[in-house]
This record gives structure tokens, sequence and C-alpha cells, in this order.
């Protein structure tokens, strides 16, 4: 059966197939309910829902997108709310809270058992992009005094068969942290072995204070799939799996590529995004960028007097500063990329600073020939009369073009350079700074160009 | 001991603190070992690495970039070399020998034994994007007849602890995949249960051909940390980790970025980058949207009596375009990140495009508005005077800019959809044309509008 007989079905309010592949038949994940029930209407998708045992429902609630796990959590009945928070796993229901807002999450806060409330709340109590938003505070541990034996005995007691439980960690009786053993090495070794003989005595982890982005660089250099967190004493708090730092990375370049793009970054999809918020996150870039534009009027009404006795030169404004504009886009999106993801930092600005400002006098150099031959190519073949003094004038746009995108381009890898200096996060500031100045500033250098070249004859 | 003086140390050929470090004491991890060697001169890394026990090397080549695992494959001893790249797992084997370039590559695939040749070549006959290229072929089976016991005795004696030994698969007897199971069910259930009562009868799967992309996807639905990778006959080839996968989505997005900057995606690191190959890519790009521009110069020499008779108009060209620009940056940026993610596909064409025609009428609204004001705000406090007709002027602007504004949107989000109907990918080629379209139409719509509301006055 397709989606789209599925999406019918529910509809039509024929749950029955549904609640068979999310109940009886073993074969159907709970992402695949969700995903059913997200294509359909929300009304039919709530009563869909209703209809589903609960226990499927706290398996398949997590799936959902966090709007609509706050819709289904306010219309559902108090009982099985209740039920269903108190239920999922720890990361999953912190993910859900630190979506909502004061009231709704209050409301719903009331909801939870006192252990999971107290743990909400002190969870909600780190920053937003810190790795303890992410935990998961279930986990399995054991000491190393142990046998592998008497290890495993005690996790088949104590433990549930979940996610967390693929890698074992070995605390103290403080509950610091030593170290972690992947499951597997308690069936790959004999039963009698010490867990002490089998530990490597090496153990990446995490703070809860780090940064989601500290996160994504650790789960790449050591090439695991699970961390564990502690807290500043060393102290085991939870742990952090690698596909929830996943999300985080994904969410974390949109928001690198809206920023580029000039738009505040989305909290929520392109197509979840209300009309009235895609605006208002839109329009506050447009306005700064407008703005800071309007020095270009300004700068362009200081030249009034060249303009009106050469016009000409007007009809190249736009051309070169668009050149300005791309090779400044080009520098800062490189820098900006490269610091992301930590290649570069901020010390290297001098390397930097050497390599761009070569690569923008050869850029511009590439442009300007091209410019330069254009204006002699179009004079020659009658396609336009720039004058008797278009040679003048193709030198004035190749010496232009040089000096534009030799400069965009030094402004454009060091702005972000200078911002993240100051603390400042480079991907979200950098557009509107890199294209004022290269913007304005290119005027300047144009008609200043012009005005050295052409003086004494069209100037 | 902090990097620098492990530097100085390597350095001074001292090389006895880091033999320490990655031999005696267990408690650096390989990839401390490589980054060590990645921040001192290739000279003293290589000699340092030369230095090390065979079996340190095979463990460090794996985190050293491409880059530098050619250079040591290239100057290290034949049999060292030899020993290396067939101990290295497949996933990182293919990695390796899938950057080499022709001759390289097949001078380097001489030094592996015939198994692992064959396995290389069979790989290397998959698309470059495809799951194909990332897998990793060691991996544990079992069949579901046996007892958790039985099947434990098995693996113990028949495989090695590896990362890929988390997950065990259930295969029949012609090695087709039934189902996976976490290595902890074997912990957490009675030794004397059979196999095939543990069993969830769901196991999520990846085909050799599926694109890198498409496993990124797979991986956040299901939640999983690695996944199996089967042929069209649902024979399992090899296993797939979430860390190799992470590296994709980052190089996909890395890619991503750098052409929504304008610039050829790179293949290395912006540091590892050679000037040569940093300018070329750029240079490419830069000519494209340069070429694309000057059609800028020849819509503006449509104009050049208007703008002789209205040299005010030419004022307002930068401010005016780049309006246009920014909108349909923001816009492409949105579609584009949306389609990637897959929120959005070619169908909704209609949603988006009614949807972006009226965000760009209401940001058009807001700047055309800010404009308006700014223009008799200049000419009341006598910072600029814009002669008689200053406030038709302003209307002029305020109308331009609704139209431009509202246009650059609408392509900026249509054009990405257009080029992935055509099979294009939308993040490389959307930034030139939206930029050329918008800028060269922006400039007819001003000045028609122009014409319109100011003839018979200045024009």
């Amino acid at each position: 059966m397709n989606l789209k007989e599925i999406r019918k079905k529910i509809i039509e309010g024929d749950f029955s197939s549904l609640l068979n592949f999310g109940n009886g038949n073993k074969n159907v994940h709970p992402t695949e309910v969700a995903k059913m029930l997200s294509a359909v209407p929300t009304d039919a998708a709530l009563q869909a829902y209703n209809s589903l045992p609960t226990i499927t429902q706290v398996k398949v609630f997590p799936y959902f997108s966090l709007p609509l796990q706050k819709t289904i959590a306010e219309t559902i009945s108090t009982s099985r709310a209740t039920f269903i928070l108190n239920e999922l796993s720890s990361d999953d229901r912190v993910a859900f809270y630190s979506s909502l807002k004061g009231v709704e999450c209050s409301n719903l806060l009331k909801l939870l058992n006192e252990n999971n409330k107290d743990a909400v709340h002190d969870i909600l109590g780190y920053p937003e992009n810190s790795v303890a938003r992410l935990i998961n505070t279930e986990f399995a541990t054991i000491t190393s005094q142990l046998t592998i034996g008497e290890a495993s005995e005690h996790l088949r007691k104590n433990h549930k068969d979940t996610e967390t439980a693929n890698v074992i960690y070995v605390i103290d009786k403080e509950g610091k942290l030593i170290d972690d053993i992947p499951m597997r090495r308690f069936v790959l070794n004999e039963p009698s072995k010490k867990v002490a003989d089998i530990l490597d005595g090496f153990c990446a982890s995490l703070k809860m204070t780090d940064t989601k982005a500290d996160a994504v660089q650790k789960f790449k250099e050591y090439d695991r799939v699970v961390l564990p967190v502690t807290n500043a004493e060393n102290i085991l708090l939870g742990v952090l799996t690698v596909d929830d730092v996943m999300d985080a990375a994904e969410q974390i370049d949109t928001k690198e590529i809206q920023n580029f793009g000039g738009v505040e970054g989305l909290d929520y999809p392109y197509v979840k995004t209300s009309f009235f918020s895609l605006i208002k996150k839109r329009a506050t870039w447009l306005i700064v960028l407008f703005v800071g534009e309007m020095l270009t009027a300004t700068a362009m009404g200081y030249f009034d007097a060249e303009i009106s006795k050469a016009v000409v030169l007007a009809l190249f404004v736009p051309l070169i500063i668009s050149s300005g504009g791309n090779s400044g886009s080009q520098a800062a999106t490189l820098i900006i990329r490269a610091m992301a993801l930590k290649e570069l930092s901020i010390k290297d600005w001098w390397f930097v600073m050497r390599r761009e400002i070569l690569s923008g006098l050869t850029l511009g150099f590439i442009l300007g020939t091209i410019g330069f031959i254009r204006i002699e190519l179009w004079q020659n073949l009658h396609l336009y009369n720039y004058g008797p003094h278009y040679f003048l004038l193709a030198l004035t746009i190749f010496f232009s073009l040089i000096g534009i995108v030799m400069w965009g381009t030094l402004s454009g890898s060091m702005i972000p350079i200078v911002l993240k200096k100051f603390k400042l996060d480079p991907a979200t500031s950098s557009a509107p700074l890199v294209a004022t100045l290269v913007d304005v500033t290119g005027l300047i250098i144009y008609f200043t160009i012009a005005a050295f070249i052409l003086k004494g004859t069209i100037l």
C-alpha cells in the first residue's frame, strides 16, 4: 500500500489498516507511522493518532515535527498526554519542552512526575546551544571489579533494551566516569574475564556546557556514535548519541546557509513557518541591507557632477559594484565555512590576508581584462558608441575592476575574522557588512580612478 | 604537554615522547597522534610517522587528511605501505583510493593483495556519490536458528573486536539480509533463547546505488548509527556507519554553502587548496557572473538618454538593483535549502509561487516606504537637492522597489525549482541566473516606471 492510499484511508476515518501497521504487524517502524500521519491534514492525523494504542503513541510521538507534537500534547486527553510525556526518552522529552514558550511550557510541565519535571528543569537551565539540551539521561553503568559474566547479569537485570545500552560506562563509587565499553566486548570476550582487563584506558567525553558545534567536532574526530557527558567534576550525567548531533549539525548548517542568503535562521522548516514570521525574518535583514545600501545613493550623490558630464560612466556602475560584491561574498563564504569547520582560526589572519590580496589581484586582473575587451569590442563592432575617449574609458574599467575585486576579496575575507575576534557570529553578520562596505567603497574607487584617468578629456 | 611543546619535540627529532603517546601509553587515541603530526611541517611529520611501530601507523593513517595520506603512501618504504594499505579497514581504504587519480591510483593498487584489490576495484565502479563508496565490507553475520549462546560463541571465534561488530546481521543461506540485532541484545537476553525470538522483524537498509544524500536522510529518519547495505537482490554486501555519513553530509553542506557564495565546491579544505586551484574555482564563477552582469551595461545603454536628462535617476541604481538581488538571494536560499532537506519538492511550486508573490509584495512595500521616506527626508532636511519634482522621484523609487523586490523574490524562488525540474543542481546554478536576471530586469523595471511617472517633468 502506498502513501496515497494510506492517506485516503486515514482521511476517510478507516484507521484499521493503519492500526495493523502500527501495532500487530511488527514490520512498521514508528517513523513510518509518523510519516503517514504527517502527510494528512492535522484534524485527520489527530483522530488517527488518538485511535492508536498508547504504547504506539509513545513510540511514534518523537518522530513528529515539534509543532505537531505541541498540537498533539494540547489536544489529546490529559491522561494520555501525561502518559506519553512521562514515557518519552529523556532527550526527546527535553527537545519537546525546549520548543515550548513560557506558559505553554509550564502548563505541560505540570503533567510530568517529580523526577522527570526536575530533570527537565535542570536541563532547561543550560544554554540552548549546549550539549546538555541533547543528552539522554538513561544510561547503563557498571564498576570495574566485576567479571564480564557478572556485569552481563547485572545489566540483564537492571537495564532496558534501549539504544543507549550499546555502550556501557564504567564509573567509580562517586559516579565519576572511568571508561566506556562497547557492549560487543561483553560478547566477544570470555565471561570469566574481569571488566578491568577489557578497558582500553581511553574515553573521549563531553561536558554539559560544551556547544553543539563542539560535539559535532568531537564525534567526527573520534569516529564515535555515542559519547558520555559529564559535569565539571567528571561525574557522568548523560550520554549523547550521534543522531541527535547530526540533527544539530544540520540545523547549524541550515542556519549558516540561511544567514549567507541574508535571512535570519528559521526556527522551523520553510513550509511550517507562518507567513508572518517568514516576513519578519526576511524583512529585518532586507531593511538592514537596504539602509546600508542607501549609502550608495549618498556616495553617488558626491559624483553627480561627474555623471552628468560623462553619463557613460553610469552605465558601468551595476557591473562594477556587482563584481566587487561577488568577489566579496566568495571570499566571505570560503573563510566563514573554513572557520566553522575549524580549518582556520583567528590567528591565521595573516596567512589569509596575503593569500586573498594575491587572489584578489589575480581575479581582478582577469575580470578587468574581460571588461577592457568588452568595451573595445563593442566600440569597434559599432554596438555602442562610448565616445572618442573610449580607450581611456576601457582603461578606467580595467583598473577599477582590479581595485574593486581586490578590495572586495580583502574585505570579504577579513570581516568574518574581525567579527569572530569580537565574539560575533561571522555567518550572521558578515553579509550586510561586506555588501555595504564593498558597494559604497567600490563606487568611490571607481569614480576616483575615473577622475584620475579621464580628467581633461570627458571629465 | 600541549600541542606546541609536542610540535617542538617532533621538529627537533625527539620522537620518544610521541612514541610513548602512540604506543606504550594507551591513553592516546590515534586521532591525537594524527593531529600532532598534521600540525608540523610535512618533512618532520613524515620522519616522526616513520619512527612509529607499523601497527600504530595503521591506526593513525585514516585520521590524516587525504593529501597527507597520499604523501605518506608515496614516500614510505614499499613494504610498510603494503602493510598499511592492506590492513586499513575497507571503508578507509576505498576513501583513500577514491581520492587518487589515474596513474597514482593504479601504482598504489599494485600494493594490495588480490582480495583487497578486487574489492577496491568493485567499489570504484560505483558512482562517486553512491553509498557503495562509503561502506565497510567487514561485518558480522549469523543465522537465525542458533541460540544466543551459540551465536555469541560463533562471533567470539570468528570476528574481530571492531566498530562494525556493534550490530550483527541475520542472513539466510543465500546471504540475503533478514534482520539486524544490536549486540546489546546478546547480553540483555538469556543465552538459551533462540536468535529468531529476539528479532524485531524490522530492518532498514540501503542499496549500493543509493546516493549519499539518500543515506543521510535514512539515518535521520530511523535514528540509526549503522545501516546494512545490499545489492538489488537484497544480498548483504557491507555496512555503513553514521560517522562516514556525517562526513558526507558535511561535505554536501559545504559544497552547497560554497555554491551559494558563488564558488565551485572545493575538493579540499581552504587551507589545503593550492593557490592556483583556488583561483580556478573562483574565476570560473566570477567570469560567468561578470559576463552575465555585462548585460546590465547593455540595459543601461538603452536608457542613456533618460540618465543624461535626469542624472538623479542614476544615483539610485545601486540601491535599486541590490534590493532586487538581496530579495532574490533570500528566496533562492530558503527554497534551495528546503529542497535539499526534502521539505519541499517540485510539485509544491504553486504553493511556493503564491507565497513568494505575496512575500515579495509585502517586502517591496516595506522597502519602498523606507526609500520614499529617505528621499522626502533628505530633501526637506536639505541634505541633497533632488530638484523640484522630488515627490515624483520618491514615488518612482517606491513603485520600483515594490516591482523589483517582488520580481526578485519570485525569480529567486522559481529558478531553483525550474532547474531541479530539468535535473540540474539548484545549489550550483541558481546564484548566477538569479543575480543576472534580477539585475538586468530590475534596471528595465526601474527605468520603465521612471519614464511613466516622470514623463513631461524631468524626462
